[in-house]
């Protein structure tokens, strides 16, 4: 395994757990899966449907977004949008973002040998 | 599964990515698993021993972090410390977290509806 394969593993695995929130924050305006996953995209969260789709039908089946289908268009979508619960669990990890920020701050300062 | 549940699981998914960055970043000066694990905690990255000792042997693994035994004291440790190709992980590591906290304050500031 050489270093690129163990950075990109790395990378992955540190912007797994910020996409819960990206979305929440995203969805604070209703949105459709297919329009999120460019969203996402263009803010630096790389997701593929495969992953993004069940984890918008996890948050919704956990009370954490809300969803209607628009038919107005000629191809009927399905805009899920944040909920009450939604906002209060962004806004806690938010939070928690901040402090895993201030102590990544206060060892990158660290002085090392 | 309560809304504490669910706050619990997102949280833990955002601190996992982060404990490889936290530990190159503690290792720059050199410290054995047991201390390591209290240093983390202090920090707010709690862990258990299960998770970091085999983490810290695949770092070692992957030559992001090289190890010693330190046989002075009554009872012999492994002590690791981050390697240059591990300093060049944390380092991109941490770019890439910066990069991601601009992207989350971009959509912290987004005015909600």
């Amino acid at each position: 395994m050489d270093f690129d394969d163990i950075l990109s593993g790395a990378r992955q695995e540190l912007r797994r757990g910020t996409i819960v929130p990206a979305c929440l924050l995203l969805l604070r305006r209703p949105g459709y899966g297919y329009a999120l996953i460019d969203e996402l995209d263009q803010l630096g969260f790389t997701v593929d449907a495969n992953t993004l789709y069940p984890l918008l039908r996890r948050l919704e089946g956990q009370g954490m977004l809300v969803s209607e289908w628009n038919t107005e268009e000629s191809r009927p979508r399905k805009f899920y949008r944040t909920s009450p619960d939604g906002e209060r669990l962004a806004a806690e990890l938010l939070a928690d973002w901040r402090r895993i920020d201030a102590s990544i701050h206060r060892l990158d300062v660290g002085d090392p040998r």
